[in-house]
């Protein structure tokens, strides 16, 4: 679309210089030819992929705006354009996605923005694109007072069907990818809400690049879709206890039992609890772990093992799914009911 | 993503008293039932799509700012939503796709917006996806400062392969869907740059409808792609001379003579160009006219009529490529080269 105002005064090697179409043309340099069934990148009117014949398409959308999803204080280019990428390849593996999406970028950038920025955000993206088996198939561009930025992923299912947050059943074990808490604890240090510790500067350091760029499990997630054994998955975008609710809603009330010795935390954060500097409630309310939350009957522990084995991704075993609804967290011999613990709503105070 | 900060003091009767589930929820409850090949929709980390196995994916993005590319004092809110929509449709309409299609809708959503107001922007896209049997699988509500929209659309072409913006050859018919000029003239008197005519009050209430709801060339677009004789397409959004540009670039270079005779003008754009309160260069950089703009071998006359036809869309042959570079416009015996019509940089000043 055509737009309505113009910009006039804005400094040079911004990209008010450097202009909308030289920054397309850059982008489009820096793009792997094509492959993987996507014959028609960007540049036309919409790109064309002929992906495999089964299977179907997955569609997952984001969009973060700045100093709502990120502060721009301590995230930097590259890594907010790896963020913005791995956020949706989290999507795509808690649907039990496999390799190979194309990403559709549409930015709204202030005019003031510089072009090293730009590249940098490019690089984040790019970066996690290349390894990840992701083309950028198209995209906009447009002028705007804050930076916006709206990504959407089309990839496949790994098994001849995806994994919804719907399915899980009473007795199921429950599962965790990865690590707890991290990314919560990594968000405090780095807002300056939580002190380094002196001479644990390494942890520090793991927690804060933990917040900033998170790992997408996305090769496990592939692994658990095409075992056909996952009842129900998600990932853990808003707190593990917000998503776990998500899921036993999904299920049609059911309930969970969770056991705090069985929670997987990374060194960092265990020195973190232990120290007393941050309590399980926090660990467990705390967003933006991109870990997988899923359910499988306990007759299937095996070909879980062997997925999180394949994938190179550790998994944990946290609980069980009960026929009471609600979430018991289990700690020391105590059993305590969990509440107030809903996702975070983008508009009420 | 859980977003950092948190908002407070907002009006009551806004999104932010109404909170982000019951937002969803109310939009959920809006949909129809899941049709075409959808098999899950709005509500899990992605949505799954089952489309016919011949022909691939056509995927488009577009994303629109409020104060770039409307302004909020003369956009009604419905119109805003069924725009948004129409837009994206008339990009897969200009790659010859078919009816049929999926659609993601990301909102940033200040919070003091209206309820009144968002119900209404569903009701403007809702009720073109209804008409146009388009589903809504998914997308992100998120809070900004700014209100900006992203859509991004996959489809499916009519034929066994889309049309692109590159194929036309020399000697090629050069054609135009519907009137050109209604959507900038439309604007102009939105903006209070064009006064109105007494006594021409219904044309001009026609133009502004024009620019607020264009109508997406669905159908004819539909009718184009199966019948395999355009060599290429484009949608004019940019206005007629950027866009017939670049797919003159997109051929290699070629050019094109426009006859001005031939060019179709709506009643209403008719006399505001007898009147001399517009002229040509303007109605020819016009911009958001979301016509088709395509080309075919003269020998196809008759099957491009027989596609305007079955669609009960007008379509014009308004001239022809040529192998010397640039755009010729023939008017009254003279012909003048055509220049300095380049599309909208965002950035630029």
């Amino acid at each position: 679309m055509k737009p309505l105002i113009k910009v006039t005064g804005v400094p040079r090697s911004s990209l008010a210089d450097w202009g909308e179409f030289a920054f397309i043309e850059a982008l489009k340099k820096r793009l792997p030819p094509l492959s993987g069934g996507l014959r028609l990148g960007p540049g036309d009117d919409a790109s064309w992929w002929l992906p495999d014949d089964a299977g179907g398409i997955l569609t997952t959308a984001d969009m973060l705006v700045a100093g709502v999803h990120f502060d721009l204080h301590y995230t930097t280019a590259a890594s907010l354009g790896y963020k913005a990428l791995a956020v949706n390849l989290s999507d795509l593996a808690a649907m039990g996605g496999k390799s190979g999406a194309t990403a559709y970028l549409s930015l709204a950038l202030p005019p003031t923005l510089e072009k090293r920025w730009l590249e940098s955000f490019l690089d984040g993206f790019l970066g996690l694109a290349g390894t990840q088996r992701v083309q950028l198939a198209g995209g906009d561009t447009v002028r705007g007072r804050e930076l916006v930025i709206a990504v959407t992923l089309n990839g496949q299912p790994a098994g001849c069907s995806p994994i919804c947050r719907q399915g899980a059943m009473v007795g199921d074990d429950l599962y965790l990818s990865g690590w707890l808490g991290d990314s919560y604890l990594g968000l405090k240090l780095l807002q300056g809400r939580l002190a380094e510790t002196a001479g644990r500067e390494r942890e520090a350091a793991y927690l804060r690049e933990r917040h900033l760029c998170p790992q997408p499990r996305v090769s496990l997630g592939e692994k658990l879709g095409a075992s056909g054994v996952v009842s129900a998955m998600l990932d853990v975008s808003d707190g593990l206890v917000a998503d776990l609710g998500h899921l036993l809603v999904a299920a049609g009330g059911l309930g969970a039992q969770l056991e705090a010795e069985r929670l997987p935390l990374s060194p960092a954060a265990g020195f973190f609890l232990h120290s007393g500097l941050v309590d399980y409630p926090r660990l467990l309310s705390g967003g933006e772990d991109y870990e997988l939350l899923f359910t499988a009957p306990p007759a299937q522990r095996q070909a879980v093992a062997a997925a999180s084995a394949a994938a190179g991704t550790a998994v944990t075993r946290i609980g069980r799914i009960t026929a009471a609804a609600g979430v018991v967290f289990c700690h020391q011999g105590l059993k305590t009911a969990l509440s107030g613990f809903g996702g975070y709503d983008h508009f009420r105070a």
